[in-house]
């Protein structure tokens, strides 16, 4: 097929007409179809049937290390649970916290700490008249939610192939002892799925901000969430690089079991320095007597170790190889050559990644909308809701059943066409 | 036996001699004991087997409202957990939010929301020059930590026997705008296990702050926690008293099954009128996508309702009941008579209040740690740890056996007796 752009105003016009027979034929059909959230399905989700089961009343409830899980205490988490989350998170045992059922929860409250506590002696946050954050984009909404929430400034980085542009992060945080922080997901980086290269986890280790404050918020939220068992991205480890380069503070790693076990009652953890677990624990000790170390008991007992979960996450795959691949094969046929929107292909992670021509992602998302379906809002993968070319769209092709999904793609694919076939005419005039 | 302040020099002396021997006897035993901390015992926690049973890989782990509880979602919580919360905390389904494993952890937070965040549009406390809290005393010292954290300035009240001196609450928040909440613990006050009388609520109801965003935190952590079936401490239900007193926005409820099920993995809730909910989710959508739904599912299967949790608060009373009186029963039988001490005797809860006389209870808890007995530090009861009088110490005997209670409060008695002999002597020169 011919690039849209090649098409004269007849051509256009009357593909136009076709194109909203078939808009109003699907419209009419009544959907009500998904691709917003990150969401596990249902399938997924029956598969840790056996967290339900590996603890029962006649279970010894004693951790390894002689904690009655039952009872109030151990704020750091059960030995055996930080064990597992640090091999998750690839650092030493010592240098993981347990927390409870959301990392997201975590970071959240770990802003919040700085705001009214600051960072191991630094000035809390509230307390300066400009807090600015580095967030590459397009990047993860609920990220930029939180940083919004306490009124910090967000400064868009673009994410490139290998990771943010570091050239510009380098050059930002050295100059500008405001800006205390960065929110990373490097790996199948939601939503275009990329994985940051050795070069960008080095540079990030060796970052020299002006602010002594300033932390890498480091959101590992897809370390082991590959699509294909012989191609996987792998990335450097962050906190040991950091160490390496006498920088060990810098790093905060974000960790859960949300999208291995249940999204809703996993557990999550943070990796870091010495001196950042004991500013964390002097704020927690406030906070709670303990997290629930009876599910963290019951992930160690389902998982066992890494072994465990690398065999659960072959299952996930295995359930959502074929849905990335069903969107994928979508995209490719109606849209290939015709240079109205280009996608991602990550080999891990929950997203792909859509962008349409510019000025153009609005408009499709709130005709998808018209035809039942719900697509992430466009807009939301940039802070403040703003994308400034108006072209990222974010798929979430998790949740649906495989039959949804090839609705609900034809659906995103037509509105595409549609809006930007609008596009093309009013060009032309 | 006489008082000891009847006593002659000689015959203090002389009883000191033979306490002192007695004291290294049982200090020789090199006993381990703890009364410190209000932690349920091991076959308290046994009564909680079936929470462990209650779901399986094979239940429906549909909520009554159609939530899968175990993805993503329902920031509220679900519909039957909060109505079993409700029914406990005695408010309707819709006053309810629950929450994770803690209250502590709510109650932390929502101090935190109101210092980055403000309650309810008003000025976020961080913004503020000074901002006090009202701490009837004694009191639960992780209340007071989590004010102290947040740098509040804490004013004691005293706690009569029916709640806070009201005369003098009236007075202070009417005048001070930088009062701007009050610790409670209404039913079985944690030390002194008394209960608020209906006076007291309705004066509450009533309060008429300077400070719109005034708050009573109001953490009835042993609203169900009696001792005995057939005496009972009820107190007034303090949400429908300040909607009658057109308040409705003054008072958080807090609540929990800690002591219901297991301390470290129940569900708490914020009981709160519409406003102050609206509040807290204003917040919580950033916090978190959700609280451990599963968790709640296992509650709500477990108890099935409140009278559920009646039957299992009752068995809970067969355990401590005993525990309770063998304390009273030596502390009758060692220190009757003798003026050095007064003790509580509470209907529930977990705690018995001691004051010995003033000036001695650092010097108890110091003498008791000798013989192997750890007590709550002596002050632990008051804002920044200081017991203007220095008498009062709490006394926790839910953790130990009935034999090692037995032992500790033969420690304690002696140490008592030693100190306050001590004091005497010294007096009379």
């Amino acid at each position: 097929m011919k690039p849209y752009s090649q098409l004269k105003k007849e051509e256009l016009s009357a593909l136009k007409g076709k194109l909203e027979k078939q808009f109003e034929e699907i419209k009419g059909k009544g959907l009500k179809l998904d691709m917003s959230r990150g969401k596990p399905a249902q399938a997924q989700l029956d598969l840790s049937k056996g967290l339900m089961d590996v603890l029962t009343g006649d279970s010894d409830l004693v951790s390894s290390d002689g904690v009655d899980c039952r009872n109030y205490g151990v704020l750091d988490g059960i030995f055996d649970a930080r064990k597992l989350l640090a091999d998750m998170s690839e650092v030493p045992e010592r240098s993981v916290i347990i927390y409870g059922n959301s990392s997201l929860n975590v970071m959240f409250d770990t802003i919040s700490r700085a705001m009214t506590h600051g960072f191991m002696g630094n000035t809390p946050w509230s307390k300066l008249k400009k807090v600015k954050f580095l967030c590459p984009v397009p990047g993860y909404d609920r990220h930029f939610a939180i940083t919004e929430f306490f009124g910090i400034e967000m400064i868009n980085v673009p994410l490139l192939e290998t990771g943010p542009d570091m050239d510009m992060v380098e050059k930002l945080v050295a100059g500008d002892a405001a800006i205390k922080g960065i929110w990373c997901v490097p790996k199948y980086s939601n939503p275009t799925g990329i994985s940051y290269s050795d070069e960008t986890v080095r540079r990030f280790a060796h970052l020299k901000p002006a602010a002594k404050d300033f932390r890498i918020f480091w959101d590992n939220a897809y370390s082991i969430h590959h699509l294909y068992d012989d191609r996987k991205d792998v990335i450097l480890e962050l906190l040991n690089e950091c160490i390496k380069a006498d920088n060990p503070d810098i790093v905060l790693k974000f960790i859960s079991t949300s999208k291995v076990s249940f999204p809703g009652s996993g557990i999550a953890a943070l990796a870091a320095s010495r001196g950042n677990l004991a500013d964390a624990r002097r704020y927690m000790k406030f906070q709670t007597i303990g997290h629930d170390k009876l599910n963290q008991l019951r992930h160690v007992r389902f998982f066992g170790d890494m072994q465990g979960m690398y065999k659960q996450m072959k299952k996930h795959a295995a359930i959502l190889r074929p849905k990335f691949e069903k969107v994928h094969e979508v995209l490719e046929r109606e849209l290939g050559g015709l240079e109205i929107g280009t996608w991602t292909k990550p080999l891990g992670g929950y997203f792909i990644s859509f962008d349409s021509l510019d000025g153009c992602a609005k408009a499709i998302v709130a005709k998808a909308k018209e035809a039942g379906l719900i697509m992430t809002e466009a807009g939301a993968t940039y802070p403040y809701g703003k994308d400034p070319k108006d072209s990222n769209i974010r798929i979430a092709p998790s949740f649906p059943t495989i039959e949804e999904l090839e609705l609900a793609s034809e659906i995103l694919v037509l509105s595409v066409k549609l809006v930007s076939i609008e596009k093309y005419l009013k060009k032309q005039g």
